[in-house]
């Protein structure tokens, strides 16, 4: 099981929008955006008709965090086209809580869904890796993604002095961005072959902006620092071996943004001979709503007490990931509390530049039509 | 919640194919009756070309006892159609095991699935309930449903005598006719809807043959029969009450031929007026595996304990249903257990005329052309 399938279980296993409930944050990030998908729709070439609309939500877990955003994109493409039947489809890997995503959509959750606001639409999944082809040949009109593609197909190797690429140099981080590089072609391919002419793709991602920032490290304390020096931490005093410290590592890879772009700019580059193009990109921070709210309240302790169960809601799979697998789950279960105990014990005693900032590359892109 | 939603929990929670596994009776069912499949994919008008083509298993639960099935049709329908794209939906209620049913068809359980033997094949699920549409109209070019439809989308009334609608009479058998009439005419009538022209539906159901039998009432002990009287034993007996005993009841119709039938017969019929006829339609009775191996095996409790299981996999919710919602979990665990434990000691001891026998109604229907 891959660290990716891994994070999947174990958002399968907490279930009931947990994650979504987790990760206020990451909606901030969509529904700030929503107006490019708008522009975005707003370029498309929409005959009304019979012909159904396909759009989908790639990497959408469930579906809580564009829940908003999509209720807006899909009011606006009934507008366009009245009559026209909408098809949205919501994938993630086999093992993501498709129940829950089903169960939001049809009113059985306490999200507020748009299924019963907007006439002539079908919802469906899909559970097939977005590396891969999830649809028929330029058959859709919209794609969508949030959040989801600095998640690698696999972890490339181990990393000897961190937990995460950010903080790798040399061959060990090359690895990372060659696969991350690979998925990422993969990925913008798959969706090339699907595209109709003139569809539009939108893509907000986890990545490293203009001034070198990147989630959690923004200027202040850098998350994935912290997150290093306490799990070594933990491998000082004996708690974890050194080969759990260096079998840790996160399966994700950030981009910069000429990362991003290069698969959309120059005539070697298979997705840009099937005709997809960058048409708008930019980068934004959004300021963690934890750090906010201390900036405001000044309570150290409780500033501590709702910012790291944030960070271990998507943070915790790799961690326990990097455990020996001989390990039993209450000694496993007692190293994950004693982690996130010290992380939390050091923001209430230091609050100061801790805040898990948001920094997102936006990008829409065209396929020619 | 429905029962017929405590049902996809109770199966959900089980996880892991439980159904599938559960059931080599239910795929016995199907797999006995694939030529019907292909005659009706032989029927079909399909052109080769570009345009995808869509087909559905509603109702599919996690998709294990139909695989084999649609491995014959997806082949056939490739070799009809080599370069069209195939599109298949998997569809059930949103607490289905949907995690489950991707893991299948991507390899990721012990089940051989299809998926990589069929080119340009692209697999969803959808949570709607089939009473409603779930796809847009005249996009489907052929529906599969098995062993679903006798789940009534909302329990009725209560049985005073019974605790299933074929042990019920007057009024309370009356009250379960009709809700199973008003849902498969909106079973139907959705389908009609979404159908091609020349499109197939092949429906296989749990229905009352020309002799008058149904699942596990053949002219031996009937099985719903003896659910009845253990359970009213039960409450002879103070384990549960009277008012518990009345509220048992499962959430299923099992219609006759001309139930079956009729929706499908009569201009004055809205199915029938959208152009959705019968083409053919033949009961089959499958003989109960347990039951058979009893035969060559000749051990009692062996039977009891291979038998009763199967029976509780898919009956266990609606008798915890039954039970009053103060009760703790505790307590309702032991209340079922004593209950299938008595079916145990009782086939354990009188073996004889004991059988699960599937006694099935196959129909195609086809859409005018």
């Amino acid at each position: 099981m891959s660290n990716a399938e891994t994070t999947a279980t174990f958002m399968a296993m907490k279930g009931s929008g947990y994650y979504s409930k987790a990760t206020a944050g990451a909606r901030d990030t969509i529904n700030q955006a929503t107006h490019l998908v708008l522009e975005a729709i707003a370029r498309l070439t929409l005959a009304d008709g019979q012909a159904p609309l396909r759009v989908a939500d790639f990497g959408a877990a469930d579906g809580g965090t564009s829940v908003d955003m999509w209720r807006s994109a899909l009011m606006d493409l009934r507008r366009r086209a009245p009559r026209r039947p909408i098809e949205i489809c919501y994938t993630d890997l086999p093992r993501n809580d498709f129940a829950q995503l089903f169960r939001m959509i049809h009113g059985q959750t306490e999200i507020d869904s748009y299924y019963k606001q907007i006439d002539n639409l079908y919802v469906f999944a899909s559970g097939t890796s977005f590396h891969d082809a999830i649809f028929p040949p330029r058959t859709l009109h919209l794609g969508f993604s949030a959040t989801a593609s600095h998640y690698l197909s696999r972890t490339p190797r181990t990393i000897s002095n961190h937990v995460h690429m950010v903080g790798a140099s040399g061959a060990e981080r090359d690895a990372y961005i060659d696969q991350g590089r690979i998925d990422w072609e993969a990925m913008l391919s798959a969706r090339s072959r699907e595209l109709c002419e003139g569809a539009r793709l939108c893509l907000f991602n986890f990545g490293i902006d203009e001034a070198g920032r990147y989630l959690g490290s923004t200027g202040g304390v850098s998350m994935f620092d912290t997150f290093n020096e306490l799990w070594r931490g933990l491998a000082d005093d004996g708690i974890i071996t050194p080969e759990e410290y260096v079998n840790t590592n996160f399966p994700q890879c950030y981009r910069t943004i000429d990362q991003f772009v290069a698969p959309l700019t120059g005539s070697s580059s298979p997705v840009y001979r099937a005709g997809l193009r960058l048409e708008h990109i930019e980068t934004r921070v959004v300021r963690c709503p934890y750090a906010r709210d201390f900036e405001q309240h000044g309570d150290a302790k409780k500033f501590a007490q709702s910012y790291v169960p944030t960070l271990r809601s998507w943070s915790e799979p790799t961690f326990s990931a990097g455990l020996a697998p001989s390990r039993v789950p209450a000694e496993r279960q007692e190293i994950i509390d004693e982690f996130y105990s010290r992380y939390e014990r050091l923001v209430a005693a230091h609050p100061r530049g801790h805040a898990m900032d948001y920094v997102h590359v936006y990008m829409t892109c065209a396929m020619l039509a």
